[in-house]
């Protein structure tokens, strides 16, 4: 969460804020959730189910246990309640505990408490005039009236010492008893946002959160009843299922004719959407629902059955509850035990992870166990970490690594890709690829050769990740060109195993293309080639010194290798600089001059030297474009697509070719073809999931950031560029021309020059969906080794930013769907912490 | 489908065919399906929301529109009817359309037929005694009664030369209107298995479809009404949508309160198993639930509203069906035409793919159009494959290449990975992996640990695929020996780029690890890794010639190298012969001896060389135990994972290693640290499939083939040798001895035997889920290259057995959980057509 200290910015600041302030309303943070005590959401496969019949039962099993010493709390929210105010199941609970409880000659005393915080205009009036109450206009906005009305009642026991507590809350009300887009639509002048929802259930189940943890135990139980069925749309219109609470689940399901059916599938849609369901309950109608039903959970969820209630509606139930007893609590037993497992569990994690993985890239002694990171589920472009501070809660982190590169969902795609996972797997599962078609892979193929590989690739070749993409590559590569230099005459009549020529590939300096290491022999010397990692590696490869592109104290930087920096004068515009002669650290996310690039691939072709675009971690709107060929104003030979490909759900490969590539390997013998392949080739789910990514991040009804008559992103810099002018020094200006000219960008250009004239920093590129920052380091603390940036981190985690360092440059990602706003307040949250970062590090020099 | 001629077979092949069908009843093959006309699923939200209502109307509009030029047939089949005789819904249409006919002035004759094919005890009486027929015992078996009743009408219009046809028929009836599960409990005696409905309807599909063809043009158009809702139980338990039909259907949705949530909650169901829905329809409540569905469907669905039906149930529905007609023609031509579309699509495939694609392991130039297979399709073991000869069709074909070595899951554990997929990629999408935890990833690494790593390995490293799982414990390998004898006196004070000294691996002549180039370089020169393949290839390492096992003339043989055929005498039970010193065909199935196996294993640790098991192919009961160290008698210090790991789903790879191994990269540098990963690094789909796989395979309850005790499948050899015993003869000895004892056989013994001494036979090994069997062949007939098995392998898709050659190695293999039944078929159709191969290999060699 955002913390902001106003009073502690200076003016350039606040411009700045002010401007967040006024969007970040449109975009939410989702819902950090409390976990020091069990809060579950009361789901029904239809309405009428009795949802509110559950939370009764569960409240009285709860509070008016016997065995029970008191002293404990239930909290019932409704967030959304239609009918109102002759429906309000808030006031069920409220007025029903007191009779269950004389009935159940509880000891101890009860306060009971019920709210009503908004309201329909409509719902208002009549509840209002129901209890003789007088109309304030002024609490009445543009959506709804601020009722804020609260009974209460105490029932005051033999032992007055213990006192028990159910507090009942109606979040959101509305008069019509139809479903809540309706009523919202028809009574509320205008939709309640999802946003109004979460911010106030969020609000509802942290009240009084920090003084029950001071007052010290106090056993609690929270419930949030949902409106309707699973999939029954809020006031927003979004269904309820899509909001991105995912708390555990009670699914009150239909034991009626057909109602089999109904719970499974609203079973499953809860599934869809990440939801866990620890118990099924449902009114007995006689037709033993609960056989099938345990028969498809395979008894890992358990079914519970609840006595028919009585046909007469003006029956008090009390005697239905009595027979009920033992089913609610066996219900909340069920919640409780499950509540312990699951906390045990999150506590336990760090250790198991610590003793169990193996991560990569990871120096384990250097991972304390309260350095794990665990992570309760993901929603958009959220972590959803497990915290145990002061107190137990799931935060929220925005996952600025894009979890290493391969995120594009934003939380509606999420869901769809998950429907569509499902789908796939059980149409498909997976079935092998060569000399086969199937849907999901010709449509992805489809895609990629009418996309990425527009006017050049005709082939798409499958496999798994980056690294198998670029061994592929290569061998298309080096057959292609044995093939237009006579290397071999005649394929068949030599012996193939016989080594003809040493073929070696042309590349850039801090340039990485894997870890396999037909992928890592095609990368200059690195931490990551020596002997110590990769004793097999020998470099085969001629590896060059690129000039590279960077912001400096707000202006653009050219950064030339010693060859090219002699024809080089100054611009007024752009500074030049000699480049440093120093080996890049890999993966330092360093911009490669594009004009460089594109008269080095025209050598290349003049020359009949295939050449291979690496567009693995550049492909897909990662830098703002679909492809990089965009940005280069030339095409590739052969070019390698992972990460991003599929929407960053699963591992897919593909390296697509042109005709004239793929023909090197056509022939009569089998031994001709290309003998590389992985098992899992063109994978339905990869495929599925690549084809619906592709179609959602180009089509402007689905990412708000296309700009489709541009074909790109609005990003700030590098898309105008005029790629035909020839000096580098009118590509940067351009650079710079462009900055100026797009209003709404995903990085705002003046906090990037902010950020690029701050102190602690050498270096930043914001290109795309990627924003790179490298810090002032020197000795130890610069380079791939180096844990300088992680005291910074650190920090940023606390303000919810999960980052992940290469070393001392540090970056920002985010997804193509991304949105500006919330782009803007990563940077802001950035640089609030660089200015702490820059005090810390001037304290420890000064000592 | 398994075309028998039994008056070909001789004595000894009756035995085993009297077995066969004996079991086959118990394993029905799915549904073969017509597609020369459009044939839709009608599914329902819920019980009574107007399925027949739809059927009736689809079938007005069809059969009655007055631009039709008439000589239509329209077929309606109710495979399911529960409250028989009083409800029967063909019954409906049957009686209705001739009102409708009249109403519309319907010119051209109508013929209508109505059939009920069989009903329980209570429904035939009922039925019979209603039309004062007589009950006949004999037409009684054990669960159904054989009704076999047919009424018929004919409205003779004013154009008498055309005549449209209405066939309506009910399979399967009970008397009480419950759930069909609970009615054939009552009712039935005993359930109607599944089998049963899914050959009675198929049979009806195909109904007349052969004169249909030959008679000429006539637009059919067929509907299969379901029972219930989408997940409502068959007469069997199962949910109806489990059946394996996967028919496009028309989804009747819910227009009442709270139908929102449980029409887009079956749709989900029904996504969620792999079905397609061309269209929602309603009947109008008015509560405008068709803006919801609309937005939720994204438009790609169209959803249609039916005007709200009369309140009275005795209105005869004429008007409503008037008022409607507009609706129905609106449905009834989004049908055809996505009928169209899809017929359109899968003709077009084999064409797109050979443009396309580029194969992996394929010479495209030997692959024509109509060697292409399109897969519209798969359901547990088998491909559903699009068939257009005669007539057009969607064939069955067992995926007996295990769709590359990768499947294990049955039609069952299929459903179940799609809804975890589902769950997964909505809870966790992709998060990184690095100083992270998740429950997927964590449950995956728990129960590799406790299973195939079980009492050596400590830690789980994931990547993508088998080639990077043999990458990365290569590395691991290097580092450990390099830790082990002081090859790194030092490591932080050296030039880690410096190479110290040059490492290789031992490794067997004739293995294959992958097809990266690290993972090329641990395997023998071969095919694979020449020049033409692999310029960068010079196989660093000693490669062995290992003896190998398979049988042969109904006997076993011990292939030995030269070096250890001098030690060996012949043995009575088992016939020892040469070695081959040709370089086995990479990929060629080939048996290695345990023995060796383990010898070689102890002395390389003896000497500190850490041993890795590449376990990609063998993991995972492929071999008939779960790791091939139980089939050993030896641990390994590092194990490589992948293909069944996710039971086939989707792409996943582990790398198991010691404590030891991993100790050798723990230090205090990052540098230290295994700097190898992929983006997807233990993503949480795959390691969500792989929890749920490893569970599924070794569980009695979900996997018959698993023997608990033992820890073994069912399979007829390996799993009983006394490894422990010093002598190769012995070894095979219990090998022979083994293959006695054990009754209940994966792959019969009696027909591998026959198999081994058919004269096209050179060798066979058959073990666990696999059974090769390499082709006698000469010259340029043998080897990877040949396509000498291709004309065998095409006769073997006729008969729906799919298997992909390694040059003249064919195999069978199937899954896990396979039925011993089905392997036996396979086997029977494989020797059935070895027969016919031989003839026509004569013939050729004759000429």
């Amino acid at each position: 969460m955002l913390r902001l200290r106003r009073h502690h910015y200076p003016d350039h600041h606040r411009r700045i804020l002010l401007r967040l302030f006024h969007h970040s309303t449109f975009h939410p943070q989702p819902l950090d959730l409390p976990l020091c005590h069990p809060t579950y959401q009361i789901w029904s496969a239809n309405t009428s189910l009795g949802k509110t019949l559950v939370s009764a039962g569960l409240s009285s099993s709860f509070l008016l246990s016997p065995a029970s010493s008191a002293n404990k709390k239930f909290v019932y929210l409704k967030p959304i309640q239609t009918g109102y105010p002759h429906d309000s199941d808030s006031r069920f609970l409220f007025t029903k505990l007191p009779s269950l409880s004389l009935r159940r000659k509880f000891p101890s005393s009860l306060i009971l408490s019920n709210s009503i915080l908004f309201s329909s205009l409509f719902a208002a009036k009549s509840f209002l005039s129901s209890r003789d109450l007088p109309f304030q206009p002024e609490k009445f906005n543009s959506e709804m009236y601020d009722l804020n009305f609260r009974e209460e009642n105490r029932i005051s026991g033999e032992e007055d010492s213990s006192v028990s507590e159910l507090v009942c809350k109606t979040l959101f009300a509305w008069e019509e008893a139809v479903s809540p887009h309706l009523a919202a639509e028809r009574e509320s002048g205008g939709v309640v946002g999802d946003s109004k929802v979460i911010e106030t259930l969020g609000k509802c189940l942290r009240d009084g959160l920090e003084s029950e943890i001071e007052r010290g135990k106090r056993e609690i139980l929270c419930i949030v009843e949902t409106a309707g069925g699973v999939a029954s749309p809020g006031p927003s219109g979004s269904l309820q299922c899509d909001l991105p609470f995912r708390l555990p689940g009670i699914l009150v399901g239909d034991g009626r004719l057909g109602g089999i059916s109904g719970t499974i599938s609203a079973y499953e849609s809860l599934k869809l959407r990440g939801y866990d369901v620890v118990a099924v309950v449902f009114e007995d109608h006689g037709l033993v629902n609960e056989v099938p039903l345990m028969s498809y959970l395979r008894n890992r969820v358990p079914v519970l059955v609840l006595p028919p209630l009585p046909q007469d509606s003006s029956n008090d139930l009390m005697e239905w509850f009595d027979e009920s007893h033992n089913v609610f609590d066996s219900l909340k037993n069920i919640m409780l035990l499950a509540y312990s497992e699951r906390i045990q569990r999150l506590c336990d994690m760090p250790k198991r992870a610590g003793e169990l993985f193996w991560w990569p890239f990871t120096q384990h002694k250097l991972v304390p166990e309260e350095a794990v990171t665990v992570i309760d589920s993901r929603c958009g472009e959220n972590f959803s970490v497990y915290q145990d501070q002061k107190n137990k809660f799931i935060g929220q982190q925005f996952d600025a690594c894009a979890s290493w590169w391969t995120q594009g969902p934003d939380a509606t795609l999420q869901i769809e890709l998950a429907r569509d996972m499902g789908y796939t797997a059980a149409r498909f599962g997976h079935v092998m690829f060569p000399e086969n078609v199937y849907e999901p892979a010709l449509e992805c193929a489809e895609l990629l050769l009418q996309g990425v590989g527009k006017g050049w690739a005709s082939r798409a070749y499958f496999s798994d990740n980056g690294s198998t993409a670029i061994e592929i590559a290569l061998k298309m590569a080096f057959r292609k060109f044995s093939f237009d230099h006579d290397v071999l005459v005649d394929f068949l009549g030599k012996d193939t195993t016989e080594k003809c020529v040493e073929l070696k590939v042309l590349a850039l300096k801090g340039s990485y293309h894997g870890d396999t290491l037909g992928a890592m022999e095609a990368q200059a010397p690195s931490p990551y080639t020596g002997f110590l990692q990769q004793p097999w590696y020998s470099g085969r490869g001629l590896f060059l010194d690129p000039p590279t592109v960077f912001m400096y104290n707000s202006k653009w930087i050219l950064s030339l290798p010693e060859l090219l920096y002699s024809e080089i004068v100054e611009h007024k515009d752009i500074m030049v600089r000699h480049c440093s002669t120093v080996v890049h650290a890999a993966g330092g996310m360093h911009m490669v001059d594009p004009l460089f690039q594109r008269i080095l691939v025209k050598e290349c072709q003049n020359h009949k030297i295939p050449v291979i675009f690496d567009e693995v971690f550049t492909g897909f709107w990662r830098l703002g474009v679909e492809t990089t060929a965009d940005l280069l104003g030339c095409v590739p030979d052969i070019a390698c697509y992972g990460k991003l490909l599929t929407g960053g759900v699963i591992p897919l490969a593909a390296t697509l070719a042109t005709n004239a590539v793929f023909d090197s390997f056509v022939g009569d013998s089998k031994l001709k073809a290309l003998l590389h392949g992985h098992s899992y080739s063109a994978h339905a789910l990869g495929c599925a999931a690549a084809a619906k990514s592709i179609k959602w991040f180009k089509d402007p009804q689905t990412n708000h950031n296309i700009i489709p008559e541009r074909r790109i992103l609005r990003e700030f810099c590098i898309a105008k560029v005029d790629i035909n002018h020839c000096t580098p020094i009118y590509v940067v200006k351009n650079l710079v021309h462009a900055a100026t000219l797009v209003d709404d960008k995903l990085w705002d250009l003046d906090l990037i020059q902010q950020i690029s004239s701050h102190r602690t920093v050498q270096r930043v590129v914001a290109l795309g969906t990627l924003c790179a920052i490298e810090l002032q380091a020197a000795g130890c603390n610069a380079g791939y080794g180096s844990l300088y940036a992680a005291s910074l981190l650190k920090k940023l985690r606390e303000d919810g930013v999960y980052m992940r360092p290469l070393g001392n440059v540090i970056y920002l990602m985010c997804g193509p769907c991304s949105s500006p706003e919330v782009c803007s307040q990563l940077l802001l949250k950035l640089y609030q912490r660089l200015e702490e970062f820059d005090k810390v590090e001037e304290k420890l020099k000064s000592c």
